[in-house]
């Protein structure tokens, strides 16, 4: 692995944010996080752009590790005060994180660009690695259930995942496309990594930006090589719905399944020892595999991770 | 004095809020409290109204008793974080009180007025007597200084007060004007009370907005009482730079300076025993004078003065 290398990863929220941490540990300033922003909200007014804000704590060293979501240390005096003043609560805001999202607000209000503003809040943090949005576009994600179209948010925090989602769809999408940050980071890219985040709600709304999956193909064709990780172990996420969600939309939950997905666009795919006896199925795809232990543990099971990955994409 | 009574009180921040505390205990809903809007401030991109929300805080009982500002318990978890991003701090806003102004911002971005944003904010916070803002237009404060003219919080919160007031000014007030609910409260007034608030940032603000100063001296001709209370005990403001500001705009630091402020527009002048010597030339400025004790200490003696002021006010 080169200390000098470019690794761009495209990544949702909690488990993109843990791969980036580890991938950040071996990168330093090589490595590029393209972020969804399709799951953005307004709340009380303000731009919560979760799982940006998510990989900037985790980079910065600031994420709740008790948790696995928000800041260390984080209080809700600020939300108790929204509820007394009859705001929906439901996606409580902590003190700290309020911060960003009203920095965010107030510098959008400007007229300043997402990614600016983005790149500015994760120095002030101290991220060695740069977190791109995935567009400076506003993007929706909506899924379809039972009781019809819901906002992305409202399905996944509101209730809980509960809803069967039969469809998913990207409010915006048509009119996003890739910054120029965003492709010159794929550019100079020397290995792209598909993190083990939902491959509906997290990975497709990046590439479904104009311009992204081409660029992606266009290092394809340089033989930069990308990877994806399966972010099902033994037929379950690890957090959130991308099981069920495999399922509903009429596919495989199994590692199997995520690597269907990504047919035609990687090279190699990440999937745990306990589903090893995937690895001819998923071959049989068209991808090389790499099976190891793919739950992170700590820093150093972050690290561990990371470092297998870019072993056989970075030293061809 | 009758419970029924319905009284207005023109105010600023911290010694109205603690006579407004008083008036409340004595009247409840007959208290309409018509507070100074000219030293809100924008702040992180959020609409911050200090001398509304000081009030609001003391009626709805949650003021900092300890502090003599801001909210009961608070803490700055939000605004530390605002630090890390490079925002100024010197106006420090707490993360209860943040949600203060959340709440308006998103309101006043929706269109919703500010008088109805404030009153619901009021009710949220169980408050029992009306707040209302001298106008739903926006009015700034700008003093003139030995640097020239700054905004309001610039002199008063970042420069402590210190640098010396040349000139007052209110930009906007050509387009500011009463409104209906101002009106209204003016209209029905059995009585109308001036705060010991600064004469210069506080009271004249309100009186300048069009068709305040008019629906007083409307009240006044139908006999109905006008009370001031001086800020000024001993020569010295309680709290404040009213003391230093009557010398720099040419004034007498003394309550006989503050009472000057009002003539033409007060029947009754309450002043402290401390100052009993003014009486006479007080009273020779065409008003009658009440002498007392005008530090309020604790609830019994926000309620104290309140009863003294409201006795001769009412009961004619």
């Amino acid at each position: 692995m080169s200390s000098n290398g470019q690794v761009v990863l495209l990544a949702g929220g909690v488990g993109g944010a843990r791969l980036a941490h580890g991938l950040q540990a071996h990168l330093g300033p090589g490595l590029t996080v393209i972020v969804n922003t399709a799951d953005d909200v307004e709340r009380h007014g303000l731009l919560v752009s979760p799982d940006h804000d998510t990989v900037m704590y985790t980079l910065a060293g600031i994420d709740n590790r008790e948790w696995g979501w928000g800041l260390a240390g984080e209080t809700f005096a600020a939300a108790d005060m929204l509820g007394r003043y009859g705001e929906e609560t439901w996606f409580r805001l902590g003190d700290r994180d309020l911060a960003t999202h009203i920095v965010r607000t107030a510098r959008l209000r400007r007229g300043d660009r997402p990614t600016v503003i983005a790149r500015d809040l994760q120095r002030s943090l101290g991220v060695a690695a740069t977190i791109l949005p995935m567009s400076d576009a506003p993007v929706r994600t909506e899924v379809r259930t039972d009781d019809g179209w819901l906002a992305f948010q409202d399905y996944f925090v509101r209730l809980h995942q509960e809803p069967t989602v039969h469809e998913v769809r990207f409010q915006g999408i048509e009119d996003a496309s890739a910054t120029p940050e965003v492709e010159a980071a794929i550019q100079a890219a020397e290995a792209i990594v598909i993190a083990p985040s939902n491959p509906f709600v997290s990975i497709r709304p990046i590439l479904d930006v104009a311009g992204v999956a081409a660029a992606v193909q266009g290092a394809r064709a340089r033989r930069v090589p990308v990877v994806a990780v399966s972010g099902i172990i033994g037929g379950a996420a690890l957090k959130g719905p991308a099981d069920r969600m495999l399922v509903s939309l009429g596919h495989e939950a199994s590692a199997l399944g995520v690597a269907r997905q990504y047919v035609g666009l990687i090279d190699l795919f990440v999937l745990d020892r306990i589903d090893a006896a995937l690895e001819a199925p998923i071959q049989a795809l068209g991808m090389r595999t790499l099976v190891t232990d793919t739950i992170m543990a700590g820093d150093p099971g972050r690290a561990r991770l990371a470092g297998e990955i870019l072993q056989p994409a970075l030293d061809r």
